[in-house]
């Protein structure tokens, strides 16, 4: 292999996941320049060799390459809108989260000024940045992606091109990340029932790792019945949740949590239910979710 | 090692898990003998060399260790009722989902019978009974989980007992359990909304594996605040959540999905903040989930 020298990258935005990013740029060697709306979170960075550049368009100017590691869309464009013009020529890479319409407004402003736009998702936790197994996906103008694909790969080595179409990562985003906070409210949920008996939360994590192992070991199988829109060979029914779902409130009297968050699941449940699909696989409130809620 | 004659096991309900079970035990050598309401679905064990007993109290009487797997605590009693005399001095072991209070009461009835009493759970699907890395937890008379135990392992190579306490595997088994359907539905919606797009689902869940990963791999440090109590040095705070909370209906616009099920977690998450918990640790949740529901 050829030596290259490594292509210098800007981050913009040092929260907790930017810093992350330019940490692992500045680890693999990448000459690295920062910004950050509040100067100050700059100073670990530079400390390891970034370079922290005092006005945005000196930050964009100073590499090819320009990730952005905002809060939002609105906060990306609030930011980058007084270097608008230095960002022409440059590839410029958007890496929070949002909407599939967010995404397509964040190319058409970046496509206004010039730059070349890729949006990704970091699909892991700030110190999984940089491990060879951690996930991220791109989506938008493929040749960004081929010419930085190296550069882009020092943040994770599963590092994917979703599409052309420049909404499709945060679609996946969604489609994906939609999973985080309804099963993290079920182990928090779980962790306070078995505190108000007494016992550590900590004693659940190893059950629950080897529960989301079953769960993940399952998703083909439902995957392929939503693909086919077939589910009269079910796994397990949507009669045997509803029938699960009735003990949920007995949890909440006995360990005194608040399980009123639950009542829409039982809703999908039984409306599966008055569809026909009482004998289908639980897969099947994929067609319940596609239907227009009840009025309320 | 001595060769020991392997344990006769009875296995009353043979739904898509008591057919598991008893497939198991059979693969394995034990004499097993099967009762089913149904009697039908004991065919296709007798096939495999299971004893099928017509009546309850002979499946009772033929084996030292029986094991039951219906829907409920209640369908148990309903269907062991009849035969309650045979029980005297069984080992009684019973396999379904249900509350803490609902196996604190089957407890009551079995030592009410003279039978000495595990429940448990198969924290796992059908198909994965009798594998070595499948989880069963048992709580009750640790004499018999000792004495049984290399035949429970037959269940699976995992199998914990968690206390003498009755109720501690209905308690676990919904503490870890509660995150399946949000989970699920979570993926279900994620499956809508890339077909909406015209995409499989099947492309998601390579993605969403490793995103239950990601999580799985969080799940120590959330417990770990939950068992301290601080909250102080968040990885993702709950302000961060309930920003991307604001895409959700988004999606569900574009892509025409019921999103409505999502709405108590954005309260769980306004709640929190206005608790003071903005920039604490989304697992703070687990504080606000021990409060009870406003009225609403
Ligand atoms: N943390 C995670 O676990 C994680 C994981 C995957 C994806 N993400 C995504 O990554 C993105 C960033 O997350 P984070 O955890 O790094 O958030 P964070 O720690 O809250 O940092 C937010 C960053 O955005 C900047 N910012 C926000 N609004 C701005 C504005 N109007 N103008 C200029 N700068 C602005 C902040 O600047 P100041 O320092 O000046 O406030 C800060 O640098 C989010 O979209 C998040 O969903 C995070
Ligand atoms: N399937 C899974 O993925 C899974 C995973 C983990 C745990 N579990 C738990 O295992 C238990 C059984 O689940 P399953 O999937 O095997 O359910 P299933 O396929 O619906 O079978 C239910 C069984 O219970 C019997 N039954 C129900 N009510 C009865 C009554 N009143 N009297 C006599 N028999 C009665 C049925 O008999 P008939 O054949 O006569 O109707 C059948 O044998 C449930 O508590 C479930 O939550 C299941």
């Amino acid at each position: 292999m050829t030596e290259h020298a490594r292509t210098p990258v800007t981050v913009i935005g040092l929260g907790s996941m930017g810093t992350a990013l330019a940490g692992a740029f500045v680890a693999a060697g990448h000459p690295t320049t920062v910004w950050n709306r509040t100067a100050a979170r700059a100073a670990p960075l530079v400390a390891k060799g970034a370079v922290h550049a005092a006005a945005i368009e000196d930050a964009i100017a100073a590499s090819p390459l320009v990730i952005a590691c905002l809060t939002t869309y609105d906060d990306t464009v609030a930011a980058l809108a007084p270097a608008g013009p230095a960002l022409r020529g440059r590839a410029l890479v958007t890496l929070n989260s949002g909407s599939p319409a967010g995404a397509r407004e964040m190319a058409a402003w970046a496509g206004g000024h010039g730059a070349r736009f890729l949006d990704g998702a970091v699909k892991d936790v700030p110190p999984a940045v940089g491990k060879p197994g951690t996930l991220l996906y791109y989506a938008g103008d493929k040749a960004v992606f081929d010419e930085h694909r190296t550069t882009l790969e020092v943040l994770g080595g599963d590092t994917v091109h979703l599409g052309d179409e420049p909404d499709l990562a945060a679609l996946y985003e969604m489609a994906v990340g939609g999973t985080l906070l309804p099963a993290l409210v079920g182990f928090f949920q779980g962790a306070a029932a078995v505190q108000a008996r007494g016992l550590d939360a900590s004693t659940l994590v190893r059950f629950t790792v080897k529960w989301f192992e079953m769960i993940g070991s399952v998703l083909p199988v439902f995957a392929r019945e939503i693909d086919s829109g077939d589910y009269t060979k079910p796994m397990s029914t949507v009669a045997l949740f509803l029938a699960g779902a009735a003990h949920d409130a007995e949890l909440g009297a006995e360990a005194n949590i608040d399980v009123s968050w639950q009542a829409p699941f039982h809703e999908l449940l039984q409306r599966a239910v008055d569809a026909g699909h009482a004998d289908h696989s639980i897969a099947a409130l994929t067609e319940v979710l596609k239907k227009p809620a009840p009025a309320s």
